[in-house]
């Protein structure tokens, strides 16, 4: 529980870190399976920070949590997005009956789903004339998304619904990285033409109002021109590195969270690795700027933590060989400097 | 079977074409799933390619099957590799004990796995000096790839283990498509140096004594400077398209033998899908020479089929997400269109 902001910036400053004896570990185990030195490439690079975060020289992917957070817009009112707003409580409804995207993939992968609608019936404000939650529910949101992550799990992955929070992260991360509206605002779930001319209008009207308030304070760009489920985010980001756990990050809105932790601290994505980069541009923009490289380019745009999903199988393929291959010594193979 | 070259000829210029009645029923049930139009992105596009060849609305990867083939190469006694010619038959056992990558691959996507050792006690001619394989031989590794595809299969996934094999890969690419042999040969299994050079040099001299014999005649090409793992993964990929089943392609030296067919016939790839891009340099410019983008790009380059095999995570999420989903309409979603 992070009463305020203070406990917040502290956790943030006092974050534990790798584990670099179960990395040696799994890196000594990798070099005697039946394969040429480094031939798993990315792989490898998957299982090494797997093993530094889980501290196990063999880690495992049988515990999987896919934590949903939702939230709504009052910045929808501006026509930013290709959706009426009243889509985020009826794909909520859709993830509690196992219809959408991330559903299958759960299952596909065995993984655990989670959703939390966070106040849907009670819109963030529009940030384009007010900050968009005030103190109290920034923090109710941000502690939220801290009590979903479970206190043991092998990996998390974070994913997102809510109609207009593209508009949101593309407010964020202006704000955060710079630049123009122009240069982080993108189609989202498919705007074009005058509803992308609002969207872009609507961010740089933010970053006018809120500009000088959130200079160099990234809690209160996120507190202004996010919203509930990017606070949530947040919260379970920091929460997930608390416990150690690693995360796999999905798209623009989510990446835009974990921005956050990085501009908090500099190692503060350490325990994460991006799962895919979007179609939306932004995100794009935002990992070169995190200086993380996706594991999958599938142009995929859907949110949910979809494309994270979709990019467990290549951690679980990782693990799978890493934990059943042989080694050279007890399959009788030559290896290289024999 | 194919008792010569006339009847490879006629059956690449008589190939079954992708079923486009299957295409738009996947595309029309697509476009009711509860997302935005086209968010799912590459995985959309690979359940139309399952469903033009399955000739199923919505594809299904309950059989999936494995093949791989292996041989040995004369030319490792130029120096080819960094491992030693015995490293072919010891990995074979490996893959029949199931202590391989692509064992832990094919058990964690329920796949079967069948290898093919091709008379590796008798390695092709070294093709710096004669033709790899005289006509005979030739085509008994041809048919052998041929007679491994299942009659039924939802997917087929082709991979291969020789040690000098990406020598072999380089020269079939350079008779194929032109240029030198340093821009076709590349590290392999980690050749650098001394080594490289005699890679490349190699290449070079097949290229001068077996040149003109292989202008415009793939099969020649692939006779000459391949290897009986190529003509075999040649031959599969003809009977794959015979049965019209959809081929997940793998690295260099699957690219190489896939090529061929390319080059016999213009659509002679229509069913196959690119699994991944391999760090083999010579493999991301065949993908360019042959128009496909790969699903991964995760710097792999161990062969066995292994990064075609961490690809099929790729498909069994977009089948799972097309099989699975809610529609707007069963799901009460409000579509962008209402």
């Amino acid at each position: 529980m992070f009463p305020n902001r203070a406990a917040i910036a502290a956790a943030a400053h006092s974050l534990p870190i790798c584990d670099s004896a179960s990395v040696a570990a799994a890196t000594y185990h990798d070099a005697d399976l039946t394969k040429p030195a480094g031939a798993l490439a990315r792989l490898e690079d998957c299982i090494r920070h797997l093993a530094g975060w889980q501290q196990r020289a063999v880690p495992r992917l049988d515990a999987v949590a896919i934590l949903i957070f939702a939230g709504n817009h009052g910045v929808t009112a501006r026509g930013v997005s290709a959706y009426p707003a009243e889509v985020t409580v009826q794909m909520v409804a859709n993830f509690q009956r196992g219809g959408a995207a991330i559903n299958q993939l759960a299952k596909l992968h065995g993984a655990t789903l989670s959703v939390t609608p966070l106040d849907l019936d009670t819109p963030t404000h529009d940030f384009t004339t007010a900050p968009a939650m005030d103190e109290a529910a920034f923090l109710a949101a941000m502690n939220r998304g801290a009590a979903a992550v479970p206190a043991e799990a092998d990996l998390v992955i974070l994913g997102e619904m809510g109609i207009g929070n593209t508009t949101a992260a593309a407010a964020v991360t202006a704000a955060l990285y710079g630049g123009d509206a122009a240069s982080w605002v993108g189609p989202g779930t498919g705007v074009a033409g005058s509803a992308l001319a609002a969207k872009i209008s609507a961010v740089d009207a933010a970053l006018k109002l809120h500009g000088d308030a959130m200079r160099d304070d990234p809690l209160e760009a996120l507190r202004r021109v996010g919203g509930r489920e990017l606070a949530a985010l947040f919260g379970a980001l920091l929460a997930a590195r608390r416990n150690r756990i690693p995360v796999l990050l999905d798209g623009f809105v989510v990446g835009a969270a974990a921005a956050v932790l990085a501009k908090l601290t500099d190692d503060g994505l350490a325990h994460c690795m991006a799962g895919h980069v979007s179609a939306e541009p932004g995100h794009r923009r935002l990992l070169d700027a995190l200086g993380m490289q996706p594991l999958l380019d599938l142009g995929m745009r859907l949110g949910e933590g979809s494309g994270a999903a979709v990019a467990l199988g290549v951690l679980k393929a990782a693990v799978a060989c890493h934990a059943g291959m042989a080694t050279f010594s007890s399959a009788g193979v030559s290896n290289k400097s024999e």
